[in-house]
C-alpha cells in the first residue's frame, strides 16, 4: 500500500521532489507534518486544517495510549475515524516522550539545554523496554517495542515509527552507543511484529540514532539500510546548536539508502527546513507553528519581517490600529477576513480565537512554504525560494 | 432602515412570528442572540457561526470601550468589519456590566444570589452617569447616556440599547423607583443623541425597569411606550426564582406597545424561551449555550436527556466509548463528524477544541430550537414544540 517515489532529483544538492502513497492518499514531498498531539491540532477543526492545505498530521502514541487509550481509538475505527481526519497520518513510537518526559525535561534535555526540574516519570529502562508512571493517573506503564507496535497498529496511522530509546544530549558516547545498539534490536522486533500482525497498510520508519557522534551515526544509518524499513526517521540528540544539528542531519542523511523516504523528527524552523531539504529530507514535523500561534506569533515571509526572526508578534502594541491582514501575501482564511488589529485585540482580551486564527495562518504559511519549495525544486532553483523566505 | 413587522399572531397567547429588518439583513423572530462579548464568540469563527444558522450576535459595550476602545473599532469601519460578521448585531448599553460588576458580583447580584466578594469597581452613581475603574488598566471611566450612545454609534451595531442603571435584587422599592425614573430620563437623553448624531441605521431599545414591583414595572412600560424607541428590552432584576421571573416577564410584556419589537435581556433557558415567546418576546440572549459548551455540556432535545435538565455532560465517563454523535437529531458540523467518545476524550485531555465543537453544537441547537418554535407558531401549535424540547 505504502510507496515512496522520487519525481525529481536536484543536481545541486540531495534535494528531491517525491510522492508518498498511503492508504489515505498521497503526500507531495518535501512536506510539513503538523502536530496533533492528543488526536487534534489544538483549537483547529479538521476542516480548517484541510482548507489550509494540510497534507498530513501527527499524533503522539505516548499521549494517546494514556488518554483515551488505544483500545478506545481502535474501537472507534482508528485515528482517522476518531478524529475525522481522512488524509495521511503519522504516529511516533512513544519513545521520545517516555524518555524525554521521563528524564524530567521534555525536549530541553534532548536538545542539551538541561534539566527543568520537572518530576521524573521514567522509572526503569531495561533491554525489554521502559517502565514509567502515567502522567494522567499515576499508573505504572511498561512500554516495549511490541507494545508500541500494538498501540500504533490500534491507532492505524499510515506512517509509524519503531520504538526507540531517545538519549539526552548529556549522555556519554558509551551510553549513546549502547542505546543505539539496543534501538537496532528494538527496531528488528518492531519489524517482526508489524510483519506478523500488521494489515499491510502501515509503513514503518527505523530511527537513526548515534547522538552527536559521527561514527555512531554512520553505524546506525548503515544498520537501518540493511533492514526492511519503509523509510527512516532521523532522531536522537542533534546537538546543542543549529550548526551542529545541520551537520548531523547532513552527514546522517548522506549515508541513508536514497530510494527510501526520510523524515527529520521534531525540526521545523524555516531555515532548518531549507537546509534539511537540501540534505535529502522529505518530511519535517514540529509543534512550533501552532504553539507560536497560540502565543501570538505569526510566521511571515522575509519582506514582512521587522527583525523578528521569521515571525511577527501580534501582541505588540504596534498592531493595535493596524488594519492590514497578518500577511498581505497570504490566502488563508485569517488573512482574507481579519486585520492585525483584530488579532491584537483578541490576544489582549485573552480570547482563544486568537490562537485559532493564528494557527490557521501559520499552518497555511508552512504549507505555502513547502509548496514554494516543491515549485522551486521543480524549477531547480531553490535559491529563489530561500531568498523569498529567509533572506540571504 | 430598521423595521419590525409581525407576520402572525397566535390566538392562544401573545406569541408572534416577526421579521426584524436591519441594515445588515433580516432576523426571523422569535430568535436567539448569541453572546460575542469581546467582539467574538469564544473559540468560534464567524464562518462557523453562520454555518450553525446564526442570525444575530451581541457584543458588550462595556468590554469593548475598555479594550480595544470604540475608536479602534470605529476606525476599522465598525464592529461588522472588525469582526467579519456581516449579519445583524446587537450591543447592550454597558449599564448592566458597570453596575453589576461594580457592585462586586456580576449577574449574581442582579439575580439576588448575593455578593461574591469580588472587588467593587463602581465608584459613584450620579444623575449624570456612573464613574468606575477600568478592569483592564485601572483608569477612571465615566459612563453617561451620551458616552454610551457615542460608543454604540462608534461600534455601529444594528440594534442598540439605552443606557440604564441596572439595580440589584436587594435594593428596596424606593431605590428601585428612583433608579427607574432616572433611567427614563437617561433613555430620553439617548434618544436625543441618536436623533441628533446617529446615521439613521441603528434601532434604539428602551429598557423596562421596576425590578420585582408590579406598579413600577407598569409605570416603566407605560413611560417607554410614550417614547420613540424602536423597541423595548426587559431588564433589571427579574426576581429570585424562575416563577417570579416568568411572572414579571409576563406582566411587563403585556403592557408594552405590541407594534414594537421586544427583547428579553440575559435569559436563555429552553423553558424560559417557550414561556417568553408566549408572552410576546421576540428575541432572547444568554451566555449559557456557549459557556456550557466550554464546560462540556451539550444542549439536546428531551428524548436524548438522561435526567440532566436540558443538557448532557460529555465529561461523564459514560461517554468514554460512546460512538454516537452528540445528538442523533442534529445536523451541525460536530454531530455530522464526531462522536461523543471523541468529545469526551478532548475534554479529558483539556483540549480547547472540545469547547469549539460543543459551542458549534449548542449554537446550532439553539438556532434549531428557534426554528422549531417559529414553525410551530406558523402551525399555531407551540405545544408540539414544547413537548419535543421540554417534556410536559
Amino acid at each position: 500500500m505504502f510507496k515512496f517515489e522520487t519525481l525529481f532529483r536536484s543536481d545541486r544538492s540531495r534535494a528531491r521532489l517525491g510522492r508518498v502513497h498511503t492508504a489515505h492518499g498521497v503526500i507531495e514531498t518535501p512536506a510539513f507534518i503538523f502536530c496533533g498531539t492528543k488526536a487534534n491540532v489544538k483549537g483547529i477543526t479538521v476542516d480548517q486544517l484541510e482548507a489550509a492545505g494540510t497534507q498530513i498530521i501527527l499524533s503522539n502514541t505516548y499521549h494517546l495510549m494514556l488518554q483515551p487509550g488505544s483500545e478506545t481509538i481502535k474501537s472507534a475505527g482508528g485515528l482517522h475515524k476518531f478524529t475525522g481526519w481522512n488524509k495521511p497520518m503519522f504516529t511516533d513510537s512513544g519513545g521520545f516522550q517516555v524518555f524525554s518526559l521521563g528524564y524530567g525535561g521534555v525536549a530541553s534535555e534532548i536538545k542539551g539545554s538541561g534539566q527543568r526540574g520537572k518530576k521524573r516519570t521514567l522509572l526503569k529502562i531495561t533491554d525489554d523496554g521502559a517502565i514509567f508512571r502515567s502522567y494522567v493517573d499515576g499508573q505504572l506503564i511498561t512500554l516495549t517495542p511490541e507494545r508500541s507496535m500494538q498501540v500504533q497498529m490500534d491507532l492505524g496511522a499510515d506512517i509509524i515509527v519503531a520504538f526507540d530509546e531517545c538519549t539526552p544530549y548529556h549522555t556519554n558516547k558509551f551510553y549513546t552507543a549502547t542505546a543505539m545498539e539496543k534501538n537496532q534490536c528494538w527496531g528488528k522486533r518492531c519489524l517482526n511484529i508489524l510483519k506478523e500482525y500488521g494489515n499491510g497498510s502501515q509503513a514503518l520508519l527505523g530511527v537513526i540514532h548515534g547522538g552527536v557522534y559521527e561514527d555512531l551515526r554512520y553505524e546506525s544509518a548503515m544498520a537501518a539500510n540493511n533492514e526492511a524499513y519503509d523509510g527512516f526517521a532521523i532522531g536522537g540528540s542533534l546537538g546543542k546548536t543549529r550548526r551542529e544539528m545541520w551537520e548531523i542531519v547532513n552527514m546522517t542523511s548522506s549515508w541513508l539508502d536514497r530510494s527510501r523516504y526520510v523524515h527529520l523528527l521534531g525540526i521545523g524552523g524555516i531555515e532548518d527546513i531549507f537546509h534539511g531539504v537540501q540534505c535529502g529530507i522529505d518530511t519535517f514535523d514540529c509543534v512550533a507553528p501552532t504553539r507560536m500561534a497560540r502565543h501570538g506569533a505569526a510566521i511571515v515571509k522575509r519582506k514582512e519581517l521587522r527583525g523578528d526572526n521569521g515571525r511577527i508578534n501580534l501582541n505588540n502594541t504596534a498592531f493595535r490600529g493596524d488594519m492590514d491582514p497578518v500577511s498581505s501575501d497570504c490566502d488563508c482564511y485569517t488573512c482574507k477576513n481579519f486585520t492585525r488589529a483584530y488579532i491584537h485585540h483578541l490576544l489582549k482580551a485573552k480570547e482563544i480565537l486568537a490562537g485559532t486564527l493564528l494557527s490557521i495562518h501559520n499552518i497555511r504559511t508552512m504549507n505555502q512554504l513547502m509548496e514554494d519549495i516543491r515549485n522551486s525544486l521543480a524549477a531547480d532553483n531553490i535559491a529563489a525560494a530561500i531568498a523569498e523566505w529567509c533572506g540571504e
